[in-house]
C-alpha cells in the first residue's frame, strides 16, 4: 500500500476540522504524505464534490483519497472504501466517490466501514471526517487491508451518479452546466469530441443556445484567444468544453449554473 | 523532541506569511512535518484562536504547537513556551495558548522567549510569527531543549482566560455562546454531561431561552435527524452542546454571536 | 538540486487545481517537498503575484520556486526557467518572477521551457501550471538540469518589472502604495532608509500627502503603539514603510489601492 492520503471535504478553512484530520493521520501513519485536494466544496454540495474529484484523481498519486461531503452525516448510508486502478477511495456512499471512480477505470472491490478497531473512539457522530474516514485510510496507508474494515458490498450495489451526458442530433450537441470553478469559467457535459462529431473545430463559431438567448460564441483553443471581456468556447483542461469571458465571470455574466441545460451547434 | 510543527495564526491566507513560516522552519528543521491548524481566524480575535487550538490539539501528534494571535504584537505582553503533556505551545503570553495547555493536561513548565540565538535577524516589530515563534519552534523540533529559550516563568503566572462554563440551578443550564464555526453551527459552554445532569437525553425536547425569547429545541443525535431548514440541539465533536440548523446557518438565524447568553431545560 | 517545490498562483482553493499541481509533483518527485506560498493572488494580478514571492523567497529554503499568474496563457509570452542565488525560478516571462529574481541576487541564466520530453501530455492548453510547470519544477528537483529544458534566453531579455522606487527631493519623498495585504496595510514603495535620509525616525510625526489630502501620522515601531482606530506609519516585515490601522482597514479608510501616490515629509 501507498502512503499518500488525499483529502476531499466542505469542512471550509475557517475552524480546526481539516488539521484534525491531518493530526489524526499523522499519528496513524506518520510516514504518509497527505495531499488536499480541496475543503471548500460548498457545504453538503455532493455533485460539485464528485466533480472535483473526479477531474483531480487522475493526476495524484496512487493512494488513499478521503471524500467527506456528506449531507447524511450520521443517517443511513453506508460508509465505504472502494479499490478502483491503483487507488482507494473513503467516504460516505452517497455517490461522492462515484465519478472519480469510474475515472480511475471502475470499482474493483467495495467494503463498508464496519470494523470499528480502526475508527478514533469515541465515535462522534457529526465529525466522521475526524473519527472514520481519516482513520480507516490512515490505517491503509500503513497497510492494513481493504478486507479487515468490514464486509464486502456488491460493486453494483454502490451509489453512482448517472454520468453527465450529452446527446448528438440532427446536427446539435446537447448538454447541461456541470461546474462553475473559481473564475466562473462554466464546465459544460460536451466533450471535444461531441463537436469533432459536428464539424467544429477550434478557429470555428458556435451557435450557443441557453434558455430561449441564442448567442454567437467563438471557439478557440485557449480563452486568451479573445478580447478581455469576450465570450469564448475552448476545451478546457478536463477535456470538456467551457464557456468563459476572458477576463470576467461567464457563470454570472451568462446566468450558468450548474444543471442549466445548453444546446450548440456550428454557426452557419 | 517531536518534529511535529502546527501552526494557527490569524495572517490570512492572501499573502505570502504563512508560507514564510513554512519557509523559516523549513530551512531550520527540514525534516519536520508542518500541519497548518488554521490561519483564517478572525483578525486579532484570541478567544477564537484559543478555542480552536484548544478543540484541535488533542487531535494533533505530540509536538510544537505555534499560535499567533498577537493583537498587542510589539507590546509589553510575553513571548512564551509551554510545556504540557507530549506538547509545547509557543505563541504570545495572552490567553491565545491558555485552553489547549488545560486541554493537555496543563503547564508543566514555561519560558520567556528571551534568548536571541533562536530568532530570525533582524526582527521585524510586526512579523514575529516569522522571526520569533516560527523559528524557536522549529529549533525546538531539532532537539534544542526548552530551558535554552529563557528565563523560566512561573506557570501561575501565565495569562490564562476563564474557562468557559455552565452553571446549573433549579433544574436550568445556563452557558454562554463559545464557538461559531464555518456551517454557523452554535457551539454552547454547556456540556453534554450537563444535559444528563438535568435528565435530557436525545430523543427529547430541549426549552432554550435566548434573550427574551425562548423556543423549543429537539435534542438529537446529530443535525440530520431534522429536517433541512429545522433547528436542532446535539453534542458536537467536542463534547459540548452545539445549536444547529440542519443545511442551515444557526449563528444567523438565531442571532447567537459568540458570548450570547442561553439558558436551556427540559421541556416539560 | 534540492527538493523543495513552492507553488504561487491565482488558483484559488475552490476547485481541485492546485491539488492537481501537487499531484503532478508528488507522481515525478516523491520526496519532495511543497511549500505553498499563494494560491489566492487576485486573478491575473501579475504585479501583485510578483510583490508576495519577492518578499517571501528570502524566507524560503533554496529550490524550485513556481509561479503561475498567467493572463497570456497560451498567447505568445515564453515559459522560462531562471536561476538566481541558490533558487530556480519557474512560470511564465511576464514580469511576475522578476522582483523575485532580484531580491535573491539577479538572473545567473534562464532557458525557455521548450524540451517536451519535461511536460505531462498531452498540455491543455489552459492549465500550463498542471502540464508544463509543476512537471517541469518537479523533474528539475529529482536532480536533471536547466540545460536540458530548452534553448538559453540571455537574462537581459527576461520580461522585468520596472523596481518599485521612491524619489527623494527638497525633503520630500515620493512614491506609492505597491501592496495591500490581508489586513489592510498599505505597503509603500518608500524604504525604512528614505525616512532616515529625510531624518525621519521612529517617534516622530509624519506629514503624508495624499492626492490633495494632507494628514499626520505618527511614525512609530509597530501599528500597536497607537491608540485602536488610529493611522500611524512603520517599517513592515520587508523593510518598507507602511500605513496601518490599529485593528483596522486602512486601504478602505484612507483610499489608497496599489498604484497610488504617496508624498512624505517630516512634519515641522
Amino acid at each position: 500500500m501507498t502512503s499518500v492520503i488525499t483529502l476531499l471535504t466542505d469542512y471550509g478553512l475557517e475552524d480546526g476540522y481539516v488539521a484534525a484530520c491531518h493530526g489524526v493521520i499523522a499519528r496513524i501513519a506518520p510516514q504518509s504524505r497527505i495531499i488536499d485536494v480541496c475543503h471548500l466544496v460548498p457545504s453538503g454540495d455532493v455533485r460539485r464534490g464528485a466533480a472535483i474529484l473526479a477531474q483531480t484523481v487522475p493526476y495524484l498519486p496512487a493512494g488513499v483519497h478521503v471524500a467527506v461531503i456528506d449531507p447524511g452525516v450520521g443517517g443511513s448510508r453506508r460508509a465505504v472504501a472502494v479499490e478502483a486502478g491503483d487507488h482507494v477511495f473513503v467516504g460516505p456512499d452517497n455517490g461522492v466517490l462515484s465519478w472519480a471512480v469510474q475515472a480511475v477505470g471502475g470499482a474493483l472491490a467495495a467494503y463498508e466501514l464496519g470494523n470499528e478497531d480502526f475508527f478514533l473512539k469515541p465515535v462522534s457522530p457529526t465529525f466522521l471526517g475526524r473519527d472514520v474516514f481519516a482513520p480507516v485510510a490512515a490505517h491503509l496507508a500503513t497497510g492494513r487491508e481493504l478486507a479487515e474494515l468490514g464486509p464486502r458490498v456488491p460493486v453494483e450495489r454502490l451509489v453512482t451518479f448517472p454520468a453527465p451526458t450529452s446527446t448528438i442530433s440532427e446536427g446539435v450537441v446537447e448538454g447541461e452546466v456541470l461546474s462553475v470553478d473559481h473564475y466562473g469559467n462554466v464546465q459544460l457535459s460536451i466533450s471535444a469530441g461531441d463537436l469533432v462529431t459536428l464539424g467544429a473545430r477550434p478557429g470555428t463559431t458556435l451557435a450557443v443556445r441557453l434558455g430561449r438567448r441564442q448567442i454567437s460564441v467563438p471557439f478557440r483553443e485557449t480563452f486568451a484567444a479573445v478580447a478581455p471581456g469576450e465570450v469564448v468556447a475552448f476545451t478546457d483542461s478536463a477535456g470538456l468544453l467551457a464557456l468563459a469571458i476572458n477576463s470576467g465571470d461567464a457563470c454570472q455574466r451568462l446566468g450558468l449554473p450548474p444543471g442549466a441545460h445548453v444546446r450548440i451547434h456550428p454557426a452557419p
